[in-house]
């Protein structure tokens, strides 16, 4: 851990929440997942709360049996750039799959949300669980787990050199000369891979952050590897701070093999915050909202890590199900988990419902003892850094008013942005353009060179 | 001409504008393409003059000798979202082709943005004229001028099934009954055609304005047939009042062929308003810009038109060059007309470049002037509406301060905005559900049926 090592907060802004249920709480709206005014409110509350990013998921497939705020949602492109007007300082970061849209457009969108917002674009890479996508995309086949990482693999690459087109002074709009642009400062990618055949250039300018903030968000080890060499930060999930360690340390050390540091790859997972004024408090407020999960929303519920399976076709009170391939191309890293704590814990089907169905209950408590769970996640190297859920109501409020400012006093968060971009605020460097960077070196090894012969010839001279 | 109809008029916003040179001028942002404060203040002039829309154009493939407007500019979903946040009552239209993109996704991203804005996005349908697309979408060709429109209409009829996935009432949201939503108002729509397999639903809900406004801007015979078939409204670009004259009844005529009334297709012709205190004034502004454009940015212009076609090659002061076929799977339309009156009057290369390279020049003289145009224009049917290009300094602002008076005075223009969607201004109903439709037709038919066994009962009692 280094001295300057500082907690990153993020908000996933998620409207009636990740749960069947939610919604039908009292204190929730329940048409937040389409209502502008409450997401404006909630990443402005984030930005009092001086957290570096809103975040925004996503998915391409829905049907009868879906959670509600997946029915129902704003896009995350659309909703982004209209948080980008709204806000000034907060990071935008928003899931785009990699398996079922263009990279020439979705840099493009990416790179133009970063200059709209001044350099606060975040760009959440996935595969898209859900096999069902297919059918809406004209596609035969959801590609395997295996085939959608090696699509975003190279959907990177192709990305990332289109961000490069320009380099950052590209643009002299000189109106004495009539020069717009230097075209030596222009770059052609040509790309040309086993998926994609990409020329470019991207016609938008670099943007201040050189390129969006690039998050990913697969857990299984072809998720981990593609985030050890491309990404910038990595959305995750754990139960246990054992279970995140182990994560993070596994993180780092692929990113290592990769010739990188290990403050060049955040670690976010995502947390449910519980906070009452008092503990029990804060568990009444998580009693009232697993009161509303009955069995059956929550069969509904797992079935949607494992594509849709059925589950009400099995004995409730029965040992969790053999599952045998179900679910294995769609979240791998979660239906792994689940399988097997429930065969650890000898499990019946409504005891794994239930808890899958309801928030995890790690972060809960009064503002003091939640605050000591995340600086004790933080310090002990289990998370760089959280992705905060609202799976109560008023969650996010309660934890800027009441769990921020203990954070503060004890000097592990922020109390001011230290940037005006995203990468700034994460202590994340600027990416140097790659041709820039292959000219400043192709100069400095001539310039060597020059001096080598230099030295060379006085040598020469004073032997001669 | 109907009692009601009143003028609509639409602003472009388009960065340092549609030329080589325009920018070069004292008084235009250099950097206007890609500044975030420029779009809002123009978007916010427009809605003080009361202005329907706003519209973005768009392309997918550049290269060195691209105008400066395309090297690097926004891209329309982001920068119209981010628009939506700071206007209150104008009209969002984005430009984006069927060519190179997916009809769950945009449809999807219109859709948000309506939701967004209340009700007030638009999508202005292309089909990418540039044959470099292609190399930009892992593409081996880019579609024919007939297949790109073959394309476009499968395309349109997916994208129009989605928004109809949800009716308007779908979502009940009943916190006491638990149910979130009618799954009978919930419909796939299966669509398996030449092009696209999309099989829905759409995993978002039917706006306020049902669906959003859709724009089409070819103009070609197919562009034009697709218009009458499919669009709310038409994007097109005319010289003379003849020529749009002619344009718009043959395009309100296609209309009536599908049983479509002249209301319900409205046609914006773009004009390059050059307004001045006095004429002497608009013209010094008009000529400050042609003072800037040189024989070569004209011709690096032109060749645009002609799919980046090098008009360097051919002697500048003999009649333009016989072309062939060049240019004409690209902006056939346009290509067509320039071709047809270099030939018509004996023009030189030097002397088409230049006009090509000028603003149009119909619209200049005093507001009064230029205002009397604007009335002739719409009472004698050949608009129903402009778009509004920026092709001098301060073109709309001097257009909303001096002319937008005067036409508001004169009766043919609004003073307050009628109504809060875009649909809602420009005269349009709000398409209604095509289940919601087939469900009501359906009841229709059964109570008919139903009166007609009674009355057959009673007919027979009295007869009895
Ligand atoms: C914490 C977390 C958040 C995720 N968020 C999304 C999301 O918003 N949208 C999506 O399509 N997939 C999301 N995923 C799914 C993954 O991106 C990936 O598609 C899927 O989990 C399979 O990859 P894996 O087996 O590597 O985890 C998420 C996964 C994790 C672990
Ligand atoms: C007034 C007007 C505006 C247009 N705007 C765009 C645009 O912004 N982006 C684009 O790709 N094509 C644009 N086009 C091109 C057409 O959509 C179409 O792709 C091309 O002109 C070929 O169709 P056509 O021959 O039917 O005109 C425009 C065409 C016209 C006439």
């Amino acid at each position: 851990m280094t001295q300057s090592r500082k907690l990153r907060l993020g908000a996933i802004i998620h409207g009636v929440g990740s749960s069947m249920s939610t919604w039908r709480h009292p204190d929730i709206l329940s048409d937040a997942s389409i209502n502008i005014e409450y997401y404006k409110q909630q990443a402005l509350i984030a930005e009092t709360g001086k957290f570096d990013l809103v975040f925004i998921a996503d998915g391409l497939f829905i049907n009868e049996k879906s959670i509600p705020h997946f029915l129902n949602r704003f896009e995350p492109i659309t909703i982004l750039s209209a948080l980008a007007a709204v806000t000034s300082r907060i990071g935008l970061v928003g899931t785009l799959s990699t398996s079922y849209s263009e990279p020439f457009t979705v840099s493009r969108q990416f790179a133009s949300l970063d200059h709209i917002s001044g350099g606060r674009a975040g760009w959440n890479v996935v595969t898209s669980p859900l096999e069902g996508s297919a059918l809406n995309f004209s596609k035969k086949d959801h590609p395997t787990h295996g085939q959608r990482y090696r699509i975003a693999e190279e959907y990177l690459e192709v990305a990332k050199g289109l961000w490069d087109s320009w380099e950052d002074d590209a643009f002299v709009r000189d109106k004495e000369s009539g020069v717009f642009f230097d075209p030596a400062k222009l770059h052609k990618l040509n790309h040309k891979g086993e998926n994609f055949a990409v020329q470019g250039p991207l016609n938008i300018a670099r943007s201040r952050q050189g390129q969006p903030v690039v998050f990913q968000a697969g857990s299984s080890d072809s998720g981990r590897t593609l985030a050890a060499k491309t990404a910038d930060a990595v959305f995750t999930g754990h139960e246990t701070i054992e279970e995140a360690k182990s994560f993070y340390r596994d993180v780092k050390q692929r990113a290592a093999l990769y010739g990188r540091s290990a403050d060049e790859l955040l670690i976010f997972p995502g947390i449910d915050p519980i906070v009452g004024r008092t503990r029990e408090e804060a568990e009444r407020k998580y009693k009232e909202i697993t009161d509303l999960i009955s069995p059956e929303t929550a069969l509904k519920y797992l079935g949607r890590f494992f594509d849709h399976h059925d589950f009400s076709v099995y004995e409730l009170d029965a040992p969790f199900p053999e599952l045998g391939d179900i679910g294995s191309n769609s979240f791998r890293s979660g239906t792994d988990k689940i399988k097997q704590k429930a065969k650890e814990q000898g499990l019946t089907l409504r005891q794994v419902a239930l808890q899958t169905a309801s928030p995890r209950s790690g972060f809960l408590g009064s503002a003091e003892e939640v605050a000591d769970q995340v600086q004790r996640w933080f310090e002990e190297e289990a998370a760089d850094g959280f992705i905060i859920h609202s799976s109560v109501p008023h969650a996010l409020d309660d934890f800027v008013e009441l769990v921020v400012p203990i954070l503060q006093e004890r000097g592990i968060y922020r109390t001011e942005y230290e940037a005006d971009t995203l990468r700034g605020n994460l202590g994340l460097s600027k990416p140097v353009n790659r041709y820039t960077k292959a000219r400043q070196e192709a100069e400095a090894a001539e310039q060597h060179a020059g001096r080598a012969e230099v030295e060379a010839a006085a040598s020469a001279a004073r032997q001669g």
